[in-house]
Formats: C-alpha cells, structure tokens, sequence
C-alpha cells in the first residue's frame, strides 16, 4: 500500500481499500489529521528570561493557539488573555516555520513554576491517592462551586447535540474527530471546536473564550460529543461553565466533582432524552430560544 | 442532589434524574468508576534500592496489575513478565490496602531511567517536532516492522465488534466505557478488556498478555470499541500485534504509523464493511472460523 497521503490542515487524504459486498477496491478517503503539539513557555523571573519545552499531546492541526491558550487555562498557569503577552509558531535559524511547535511568552509577573507541572506525571501523594484527592487539588488552587443564576430550558438540551454536529465540519469528512461547543441559554453557538482528542478540543473552546475575553463563561452551556470524565468537567470549572451536556456516559468521578462544585451534568443527551446527574435547579422553562432551533 | 453513592469496583450506583416525555423523574443508575491509578517503581541500581513515582492516569478499577505491566510496556520499560518481580496494592503502615496505589518492583537488572519518562512532558526536540519525529522515536526504540505470516479471513473481520461487545459486561451496565479486545485469526476471543479511558483498555489488554508469557501477541487481532489514534497504534507495535481493526476512524498519524510497521490497519468496523488503510496481504479467504462466529 503506498505510502503516500497529501496533507491538508486539519484533514489529510490517503489511499485506502474498501470492503463492501465481500470484495476489496481501492478508493480514496479523508482521515482526521493528528499530529504531536509541542509549547514552548517563555517566562521573565527576577534574573532572567527562561525557555520551558512543554509537550502537550497529539493533536488535530488548527487552533493551535486557542487549544495552547486553553491547555495553559486549564493547567492554572494563565487566567485571562493579559498574562499572555505573545504567541508564535516557532521559527528556527530564519527557516519555515514549523507548525507544530508554539511558543507561548507569558507576561511579566506571571508566576511559572515547572515543578508543578511535572506533578503530573511524578507525584508526592501519600498512599492515599483517590478520587477525594483529585477533588481537595481543585479545592487547593482556589476554585469554588459555580454560583450565578445561570438557567437552561429543559426544551433546550436535547437539540444541543444536533445542534453541535451540524457544526462539525471535520467531522463530516473524516468521520473521526471529537467534538466540544459552547452555547447560550438561547441555544446560539458561541464556538464549537473539533479534535481527535476529547480534551483538546475542550481546550480548543475553552482557549478560544479566554482569547476573546470571554472567562469566566457562566452563561454558557458546554456540549461534548463523547463521554464526561472527571478531567473534562475539572476544565469547565476552571472556565467557570455552569452547565455541562455530554452526549456520552459521565463517570463516577466526573459526577463527584460536578456534585461539588455545583455545575449542572448531563448525559446520554439526545433529542428526547437525558440524565441530569447534578444541577437539575438549572435547568427551567422555556424561555427566548433562538430561532430555528 | 444527593452526593450519596455507593461504589462497587468498576461501576458505581448513583441517583439521577432522568428527562423523557418532558418530565424530569428521580432513579438510579450506574456509571462507570472513574479513579486516578499511582503506580510505584521499585528499582535497583549498582548503590541503592530506588523507588519512583508515577502518576499514570484516571481509570475504571478492575485489572489494574494488567494496566500497569501494559503501561510499562507501552513505555519500553518491561519487556516480559520476568522484569518484574513483584506487584502489589499499597500497604501502609499496617492499614487496609488502598486500591489506587500499585506498586511494582522490576527484576535487578531492569534499568529504570526516571529521565526517559520526563520526556513524556519535557521534550528536548528541536523545532521540527512531527509525525516523523514520533515514528523515528519508536525506530530508535528498537523497533522493526511486523513480520510473519499471520492472516486473518476477510470475513471474520465484520463479526469482530459484535464480539467484543459481547463481552463488555460493564459498558452493559454504565453505556461508558471503551475495550479493547484480543481475538485470534479463527475469531475466539483471548481478552477483553473496558476502561473509561481508551489507552487504559488497550494497557490491560497487552498488560494481560504480557502477565501470561503472551508476548509478543504474533498471531493476534486487536479490536478497539473506538477510534484508533497513533498511540494505540504505537502500544501495537510494540506488542507485535500485527492486525488493528477500529469500529472507529483512524488518524492520520495512525495510518502512517501501520504502514511504517506493516500493521494490518482497518478501520469503521461494521458487519458488512470496513476500511483498509495498510497491510491488506493479511486479509486472506476463509479459514477454520471459531463456531457461532
């Protein structure tokens, strides 16, 4: 089979084989592009400028900013669009850039502790380590419960999904791709975001709201095509999002946290039917949806 | 909402409230256990007895020495079930186990470069970090494409999702959870095994393999409930798996990857078609399909 395939952003094509009707032909087709993500943090401390390589994950190529932005977000580093002074891919001896490599330059007083970030892979918990741990973190960084009188019409939710499909362009052509959007209590779209990976994509909608000055987003409803883990619903509290719709199962401990920090979960969301696992309080009438949905 | 729930290893009973005919009404259900894994190294060196601490990832409890031997060997840092001597839940200081502590101790002369690992977040890449990067990091591991003469009927391939879910007995009960499966070339099922996270259900998969002297898994067929990204096609490789069959999209990466290793790769697995996006030579005639397949 040959090797080659011709590169389009976000989408590549390649020759394959189909088996229909119990035979072969070769055919060609669109797959989800994914390709390695690497952030490079510049940071000011009192005696110098230092350079952090930070490799986040594979990736679908495009909105490499806005999933850098939300990555950062979510990891605690940034807050706002302010402590983020530029963002550049990275460009080498004068040469094309390469665009799987952003640089990230945090504004000055931004506090960056590498040794935080290596928690991730390298603990120091006690023997302990548990779901309640992974809530008391949160509890430590400062976040609280979601408060606000935020309200989503019940008739709302179950056209979220479609909703988020039909903005799925990706998805369309390559079949493979998840999906996170962000919506208004009238169902308007605010952004929807697509990626192999579940949590970029979240990352995606989450940096393309702090980008635009839009943190905290507590009157919005984020939409996930797949399933809630506890990680997914850690980055809405972060981001401030009252209401949570997944089309997928949530976990035990997504729902732990999500009973915690007062954000409204769903699941199994479709046209006629969902969940509510926590935050049924926000969930109200009808009220201003937005034409045509 | 109450926070109440009752846990029961792999799955969790919670209360809920669910919307149908535009009724909200109390039940209970279950979803999938979702809890974060610590996984301890235990090594040796030429002066001293060393222990590392690895935080792996949030997982559904259930077969956690198998996800840790198959994320070690994901990592390169077992090879055989003989590089480690001992695996145990954590026991401190007299106390009742806690079941999110693992710890592992590797044979002497299994060397453990706690380095390596930090590559995982730090890179040290220079600007052209790519596909290509991540397939020559592998080549640089040692290795080679799959060999041998394994096939697989073309017509097993479409009964294959059916059988492993067949076999998913949590996913019956939360609707939540990926497998990964291990079937041989006349259909019988060796593994099947769920997790909330998709890595997870492929680690405990080849962790199990590995635990039985299985490895590398020559004559074998990995079937996976989702989507097959570059990482899942990467923890083949390294098993020696030579046929992937997806009921979801691959990634670009992914199929590079397979063609790289001459991985047999399919993907969009139903009963009556299916992709093939490399090594289509292992896709041979009918031959001795397991009963009832």
């Amino acid at each position: 089979m040959s090797s080659a395939s011709k590169r389009s952003g976000s989408a590549t094509r390649l020759s394959l084989q189909r088996y229909a009707d119990a035979t072969l032909q070769p055919d060609v087709d669109w797959v989800a592009s994914e390709e390695p993500l690497e952030l490079r943090l510049l940071y000011q401390d009192a005696t110098a400028l230092h350079c952090a390589q930070l490799s986040i994950t594979m990736r679908t190529p495009g909105h490499d900013f806005e999933l850098a932005a939300g990555f950062l977000h979510g990891e605690s580093i940034i807050r706002s669009a302010s402590d983020v002074t530029s963002m550049a891919y990275c460009v080498e001896g004068g040469q094309e850039q390469l665009y799987n490599v952003v640089n990230v330059q945090l504004a000055r007083g931004v506090a960056f502790d590498p040794a935080r970030l290596l928690r991730h892979f390298y603990t120091t918990s006690s023997c302990g380590v548990c779901g309640k741990t992974s809530l008391q973190a949160l509890e430590a960084q400062g976040c609280t419960p979601i408060a606000g009188d935020f309200r989503v019409p019940l008739e709302l939710i179950g056209r979220l999904p479609h909703a988020l499909r039909e903005r799925q362009s990706l998805f369309e052509r390559t079949g493979g791709l998840h999906a996170a959007g962000l919506f208004d209590a009238a169902g308007r779209v605010l952004a929807v975001r697509e990626d192999v990976g579940r949590h970029n994509a979240v990352d995606k909608a989450i940096g393309w709201a702090l980008m635009a000055g839009k943190l905290p987003l507590s009157q919005s409803v984020l939409v996930l095509s797949g399933r809630a883990g506890f990680e997914l619903v850690q980055k809405a509290v972060l981001a401030g999002i009252p209401v949570v719709a997944a089309v997928g199962a949530p976990s035990s401990l997504a729902v732990t946290l999500a009973q915690r920090f007062q954000v409204t979960l769903l699941g199994f969301v479709s046209r006629e039917r969902f969940n509510v696992y926590s935050g049924a309080q926000r969930l109200g009438a009808r009220e201003g949806l937005a034409h045509g949905l």
